[in-house]
């Protein structure tokens, strides 16, 4: 077996320790259990100070000799044993890939140790509450969308890689960008920023806006995957690199940021390390067709999900604030939205050599 | 205006004739009009000897004063100029920029050039076909997928990239991958892996099958965008390397491979500079399932909408072969599919370790 890094060292301790509490409940004649905090709305609160959506203190005990638990009891153990295994020959798989190793028929019966994906993805995240380790942290990955590139140098699996030339194509990022995967080198860099959409994000690297501005650029490809959350993340923590977010000027752009900013209710339990609190949205801001002049042809009429999204956005305690409550309420009352696109009609280039410089030099973002 | 290369000089002279096509009939009195391939599925043929679906020779006229044609005849021209415009600025941008770019509303009037993308999409495709230049060449990027590594160096606008050691990230394969963009250097790799899934490729790329293999990994985060099958496609003709490609075995990877390997029925004028005819289809058979010994619980129940489509394939002229009508009658008779990621059933490496090297080895492949 190579030998473990302190961080992977870590991990696989904390799945034996999980075993070891129930061998020692077993050998002790007492009914063996997992305690899992609860991962239910109920159990999610909006934190106002650190601003991060998080699990409340909730826990369940999931017992092995209870009809309606155990099987859970023992998905919950081929889950982990599967993933101390990655963990322990330096692999990292999919969770569908996670599925298909797991999945198994029990003895001589017809019985599947999982029957569909959607039984063991959430053993995954009771996992990872469990022992407090994130998915990442257990050698899963998730799907890879974005690229990124700037004035840094990272290294990535013992290559070292200059995000200052990586031409046209930019750098993929990876599902897992713990510190023992990718490390941080000589950077130049005064800021993230996040675009929503990739065909954006090609504008300002060819417009080469990260040599100008020195900063570093990256997309999601929409709603950012866990690679790129966690790696923004990173930069803003360990670098202290302040983080903007550019999306379009609907529910989906405004729902997008407030996930990278506070996390989001469904994986509140990652918020801690997957968050941004501080990230600054500069655009599109409902404000910015008066602003930047944008002709009524380039607005999309919003359609009834639109509206009823915003309207539940109104109520969210972290769009409490007085700018916000005036953004989204502008957006409902014109009754449209705006894709960052349609900046390309003041230009091709005006996004980049105009509208965002101007929002920078004018500190015009919300937070 | 900077000096255009040669290829992008080419382009705007095409545009040009296009348009004093036009002046010079107006000049004399004519019916100004432009010649446009058909792009229908009534002049869509399979070439058997090049093994490529492409166009026939049917070509309608578009003319000014016609009723009927000539808000189209403004809309190919309005497109025309904007492409001119990208090429001379030697900008590039998405189709749905060059829609806002080009949505203007006319004079006094409340008619809109361009109502919806969807109007501004098939112009875009009808300039591509009349003056016979890849969408690539008018400086039109679609979305982009996929990530590449493996034994070659490349020049990209102008960075030098060295593929080698692209971490576990990879090389974030953009939309426009033509040679004034896109260089091959050095390199050892003795063929191309194209695998479908972005999970599966992060397999082979941990494993340094690329190192192990000498060869190019490339996928295209399911079905192959634009950029990964140029770029493919001039690795195989430029270079000269045999192409491989992975998929699931459902009719939607059999489906992906066919499109990598002879085009696609809507982009048929694309074929001859998108396809690559010598394309070998390396896996999952539907008899690999015996041939690798996967359990019965990994297969997936194909539903009514698998087997139609599976059917429908039958009947293509390019999947006519006798191998290749064994290959889908044996998924319709089992009635199930099976996933790339079954094969980590039997290990979680099984598919970089044996799997794959074990088809190579065998060529175990179908054309």
């Amino acid at each position: 077996m190579p030998r473990l890094d302190p961080r992977d060292r870590k991990t696989t301790e904390k799945i034996e320790r999980l075993a070891e509490g129930v061998l020692r409940a077993v050998k002790g004649g007492r009914n063996p259990f997992v305690e899992i905090p609860v991962r239910s709305l109920a159990n999610v609160r909006f934190d106002e100070k650190r601003r991060l959506i998080q699990l409340g203190s909730q826990r369940q005990r999931r017992y092995f000799f209870n009809v309606a638990m155990a099987r859970k009891f023992m998905q919950t153990f081929l889950v982990s044993d599967a993933c101390k295994e990655l963990v322990e020959s330096g692999k990292t798989t999919s969770i569908r890939d996670l599925y298909y190793m797991t999945k198994h028929t029990i003895g001589e019966t017809r019985q599947n140790t999982f029957e569909e994906q959607d039984e063991s993805d959430p053993i995954i995240e009771d996992l990872e509450v469990a022992i407090d380790a994130l998915r990442e942290e257990l050698h899963l990955f998730a799907s890879r969308k974005g690229t990124m590139v700037g004035p840094i140098t990272i290294r990535d699996s013992g290559d070292t890689i200059d995000l200052r030339r990586m031409g046209s194509g930019g750098w993929g990022v990876p599902s897992i960008v713990e510190e023992n995967v990718i490390e941080f080198g000589r950077h130049e860099a005064k800021y993230v920023l996040l675009v929503e959409k990739d065909a954006v994000w090609s504008r300002f690297n060819e417009d080469r806006f990260w040599k100008r501005q020195s900063c570093i650029i990256v997309h999601g490809g929409g709603q950012p995957p866990r690679g790129v959350r966690r790696l923004v993340r990173r930069l803003n923590a360990e670098l202290k690199l302040p983080v903007y977010v550019l999306v379009d000027n609907d529910p989906w752009g405004f729902y997008i940021y407030s996930v990278v900013k506070q996390g989001s209710i469904n994986l509140a339990y990652e918020s801690m390390r997957m968050a941004v609190p501080d990230a600054r949205f500069v655009g599109l801001s409902s404000f910015d067709k008066s602003a930047f002049r944008l002709p009524p042809n380039v607005a999309i009429k919003m359609d009834d999900g639109d509206v009823s999204r915003a309207r539940q956005m109104l109520a969210y305690p972290w769009f409490k604030a007085r700018q916000w409550q005036r953004e989204i309420q502008e957006m409902i009352d014109s009754g449209v939205k705006y894709e960052l696109e349609a900046l390309s009609r003041r230009g091709i280039s005006f996004i980049t050599e105009e509208y965002l410089p101007k929002k920078l030099r004018d500190r015009e973002w919300l937070e």
